[in-house]
């Protein structure tokens, strides 16, 4: 937690409820993860979701996304997430995104993510001060 | 699936995504299937969930549940859900929903649902006709 | 986070995954809270879950589950879990969970876990040094 | 459900714990639908996952996915998902799976699966009748 010259750190403990019956974390729990690490990366800047979410009436949401599962995390395991932002458009931004656990990188993703209105769910432009709050890492 | 003289039956498989690292069904996973049995249980009486959020514009929410967990499910397992009504009033509905695995009781259920309107989130009475068409059974 | 005198705090996020179509954190979830809390619990005294599925071999199922779904918590709230210990035999805990946000008290769990042997899924002894870390709390 | 020359198609229900506060089905949820379909389209052909744990010791995991999200699924949706074998080797398989409502693509992922030894969680080769059962799908 705590971000850095565009580098957005997070913290998330594997519990029961992630893992599956191989005893690693469920493949498709990833994306909570990631998705948990954009929130606070937004909130670390004063954005929070619900607040935009009634003014000026914009939510996010995934459009596009690609993961490579490279090693399991197992229960227990406290993973690091690294999120940057690597493209960014007025109405979309791209994340590069790895969890990893003690300095092995165990899954990475790019998640292409839009803003909607909330009343049409038609794209909508990101606030002008969000979009410039958030530099763009091109090599993370 | 099928209904008789109060009886509603359904079948859930059990997937990877249902177990945790124990090798079972995470607990709290029998409370969604119990919900899918009772949303089913409306549907072969023709209520369909998304139809009453419209019109007469109500929801269902749980307000109290007791689990009892007897023997684990296990990944790739069909459990049978049997659900009846035990009780009901004009805005709430008590189910008791019983899952098993090849004729052995594995979790039961009691589960006492709450009709909202979908503007207020207060009480609102359930459909007269919605209410009679599901008759109590008092001894499972 | 942080326990005193039997009563143990942990905080837990509203993200976007535990919310459902109703606006509203999904009834199955407070079990995942509650969960969460009781993991924190043990490792504030120094008990990781999964030492102890090594040594000495055990782990935790949730045998019983009370619910009482009071009011809704919603999408971004920072919810408050105060958990307790009312009742222990040598296999067995039975903890009262209260989830609150604002200092509203939104859902409480009566839990009952029991003690299993990782090798034979049937009930083993807790070590005694980690039944006499948690002292009962039979008035929260 | 049924499956012909190589495609299997699959129905999954939209229940209320697949939605999330912004009305539609949770991003992450499509990995579970995915994944159920692939365990049916091997179901079809004899292939009993939990068998093929024991014998011969192989279980299969997800090594990539891209999942284009290009309409939101909503609650109550019946979702339509076909599945196809678009490369194979002796220990992967890729699948193109599209999930559709109402003859209205939703969301189309591309999931490759490593099959693995259960002892070792190395690579191992697939029963090659298994491989042999599902023949590939190019052109979709």
């Amino acid at each position: 937690m705590g971000s850095d010259a565009g580098v957005s750190l997070f913290q998330v403990r594997v519990y029961y409820e992630d893992t599956d019956h191989g005893g690693v974390v469920y493949h498709a729990n990833y994306l909570r993860f990631m998705e948990r690490a954009r929130t606070e990366m937004l909130r670390e800047k004063g954005y929070e979701l619900d607040v935009l979410e009634q003014d000026p009436g914009i939510f996010f949401v995934v459009r596009r996304a690609y993961l490579d599962f490279r090693a399991p995390a197992r229960f227990n395991d406290l993973l690091q997430i690294k999120s940057v932002i690597t493209r960014k458009t007025p109405v979309r931004m791209n994340f590069q995104q790895d969890i990893s656990a003690k300095e092995k990188l165990l899954c990475s993703g790019e998640i292409e993510v839009v803003c909607l209105e909330v009343k049409t769910f038609r794209p909508h432009a990101l606030p002008a001060e969000l979009l410039q709050a958030f530099p763009l890492r091109v090599h993370p």
